[in-house]
């Protein structure tokens, strides 16, 4: 059966889906309802529009907005509607500088919330905790995830010891 | 009477309150109780971990940290507790860039929802937003903020008018 | 007698008007009309998308548009009219380099004519330059003013030679 | 029949075609005559001085010129002609940061249309826009590029949609 | 025979351990009983802590703690414990610029002796100069080890001795 | 009575002396005995060798390096004694990343221990740090000298607190 | 008496006489006969063809051009004439790097000999090595200079340690 | 026969070889006289300054150092010697700004004379015009040099004509 999406992950070209494609798949894990869309504010700005303007009504909680270059999705989409907007800077030219300049930097009044350069995920943990905070199950798993991060570090530090013995002096 | 804090505006030195009040005068404006505290990464690790840990238990459902250069401190609070956390660059050397790359370029599964270098207002602002998911007053009045922004254009567009008849040939 | 105007200089806020005055007493000296409008791609989409979609059958030739920090401007109205856009990179923070970033580095099929960061002046010098194109009396105040130029600069270098004449060994 | 050219793409090096062919490229399908030559600002000085001074009267509208490093060549032709010129920065070192700078930051009075990084396409872009102020013909076709940039990212959005039903919870 | 340690090598993900490794080899080769960690200040901030603050009173003289992006773990273990840190920017976005920073730039009163990007094998070179300072035989080899560095140079001016003797003139 | 120098505070200019004595106030405060040089690598190269050849047996245990824009000062330094260099990069130009990365980015082998930009202060404590692991005095004043740090971060606190209380919903 | 001018010292606009009078000055400590020119590689091209062109047949054995933000002059130059050019990049815009970047980054075959930004000193000293090398007189100049400039530096010592003897510990 | 070489190209380490190997065989062609040495202000101080104190009584007229990172070389060899000294800035970090900076941004009375980034072929090309002061040989063999260069554009051009023709509107 098909939840209402209550993230909507918007990209600016198709080539950004690798990046996007990590904010779904972890809101996936989550049992965050999302949806995918391509939408780009120089190509095809009356989409935009129309997206954004509608995403509160249709039940939008978080929206992520991921862009390279002069990366101007996620500030106009942030302008046309008051749910909050996640902005994910894509790295193509520059090393990413340029879109997280552009994202990051906005106007006094609207406000986009920018996680680091291609860090899609990151923008899926941003969403699921906004969301967990009305979702007892998603603040569940949430901390569930975060427990198995912190797991996977003390593991690699007891491989670390094993490393440690092939030295001469220990 | 004293409404329990929904946001929690951290900063790093007292220093950095010019920037952070107008987080706090934004969320007044908005009417979203708050409440203000200096804690350092660096200088007080037991009470940034002691707020951190007790955020969400307290009823804190968003938290503002600012902080220059080696700009530790929201990602230290991030990684500390599921309360999403708005991270504001604030500028004292190197135009403010060290602080930026210090809070966005979070790891893989702790992020921090960055806002421009001394952006304290749209940290205020994103906060608001976050709020309003759960709350018609607050984004009642969000709403209301926005529409003002929009016609303060709008007059400083009928004031241009004036300027372009100064002009010979118009 | 009003002329219709030519050349429409747009900004992102009064605070760009020093800047952007440049251009239009440029084109005023060059004696092509213009209009000046305040316009924010973040703070009212929809008067930038009635103006941009409008500009053309208005018998708009050349948009200059400047913004600062994140600025979408420039590039959103590109998008939305197929009048070429001129575009002004303003420093405000980070030395304009956030706005140079936000406004040269469009994606492939949407350009905008970018200028120097705070280049108001030569933003409306290349305005003069697309109407000469198409108007004799133009082009010809056009080749006068780039001849005040040169005569400039050899005015100053005659000023020079008197500099020279303090020093001990000339 | 060989039409006159209207837009001149000048490269400081054969090794910028790749780049500067994207704009020939761009010209060619809107039908706009061109013409291609290599010249350098460092290498070829008085060739450079011939060809721009000789521009205007041969009919050229718009020049194209890329350069990389200390890109001189676009800023050198603006300098000597009143014809409109497009600089293209071309990455070769820093990854094309010198060029950039090299090449939007000129002095009052002489200007560069400056689009971004590799961006020889754009530069076509925006000589067409330029010369469709005066021809009908390349004016449409130039509508009918804008409308299929726009069907790509609808195309590309109903194959999102495709994607997303593969996650578990949508 | 197991000698307690007197330096610690921290590292923030297994991935850094390419890096770290260079100042492992080079404290083996000096005879400076070492450990290794992986410790994440965003990830694992109790075991770090926990490792901060019992550094001392197990002997460890230098501590060695090497991150990428936004790295914040040498600063925080400076800000727990009196030992001193010796901060290894990791590149993995921005060259690294991000890492070198988040960790050179401290506040006032906690500092990092940061060394350059990815430069592991110094900051095995630099402990080892602490940990000499104390220690005659430690200090002998790091003379040693100056010495073999020097000839090395030596050697190469000899091979390309040769080298020039394949060119014409001389 | 003269005590010996452990410290050797060293400056390229005499107007380096208001970052450079933040460190020697500091040493002053820890009662760790010091000296101050002006030496220039590139002016005064032969004092410079004479200098570094000469510290360690003169019991120096820290050396304090500061310089600005091509900072060769600490790193040459680094190379001619055993002794550990900390490195202060000082602005002047370019806000001091030239000296930063002039003095960081140290080729293999020889290691300069850099502190931030005009963070002389740090330089003082990093030496601190250092000395205190073979004196126990000067380790106790180092300890209280944290306490007080973080003590002043929990006073600033507590006036937070009331300027919060000037907000309309608090 | 005059001299002929063995350096020509070139600047792009009268604003930067007071960093190109460093140069003028110097020379003339150290006797080298020079001239001032203003020259502008856009807005007077013509006239540095003719400079350029000349210079070696008037006997000038350098060139001093110094530029700012999208600096062509000196390249330009350098293009010109078998001469060798030494380039001042002049801060105005961005600290300077725009300027670096345009006069460092010349292409293969074409040199420029770069000092420091706003370096006009180093210009006239840099001047004044190439002249010595076929000028006795000059040489023995140089090395007095080089000697007064270390002696400087041996004062500040002494001087130093005066303000040593204030601090408690020493 | 062997003669005494004009030209010193110094490098810090062999890995810069393949750059300056370009200086080498330029000079080879120029027949300009010069030796080749590996030589590290950081590893080998005690041999950089027996070479440049020696270098004018070898007969030595120009001296041209790589080196890459914090690249002090060219500026230590600069501070011995009244010989002029031309810098290359060699890529290994940082796509090469660190050396760039490291070389260009001397203090007032040194000058390092800087070229482009890893342009050791234009590091040859400024020697050969300095030693061309002197020597009418060189001098005459520099200007045919520099007539090729202008040759190839010419010939590429030609052949740009040739790809013009491919394009169906020309």
């Amino acid at each position: 059966m098909d939840k209402n999406p209550l993230v909507s992950i918007i990209m600016g070209s198709i080539s950004d889906l690798p990046i996007m494609e990590k904010a779904a798949k972890f809101l996936d894990t989550m049992e965050v309802p999302f949806e995918m869309n391509a939408l780009s504010a120089h190509r095809t700005p009356a989409e935009v529009e129309r997206f954004a303007r509608g995403a509160q009504e249709r039940g939008i909680k978080v929206i992520i907005a991921g862009a390279g270059m002069a990366a101007a999705l996620p500030g106009v989409i942030a302008a046309m509607t008051p749910v909050p907007v996640i902005g994910v800077p894509i790295s193509s030219t520059l090393e990413g500088r340029d879109a997280l300049l552009s994202i990051v930097q906005m106007p006094p009044g609207i406000a986009v919330a920018t996680v680091g350069i291609d860090a899609g995920l990151n923008a899926g943990v941003l969403a699921t905790q906004i969301i967990s905070l009305g979702d007892e199950a998603v603040s569940k798993r949430f901390e569930d995830y975060r427990r198995r991060l912190a797991d996977k570090i003390v593991k690699v530090n007891a491989e670390l010891k094993e490393v440690k013995y092939k030295f001469k002096t220990n």
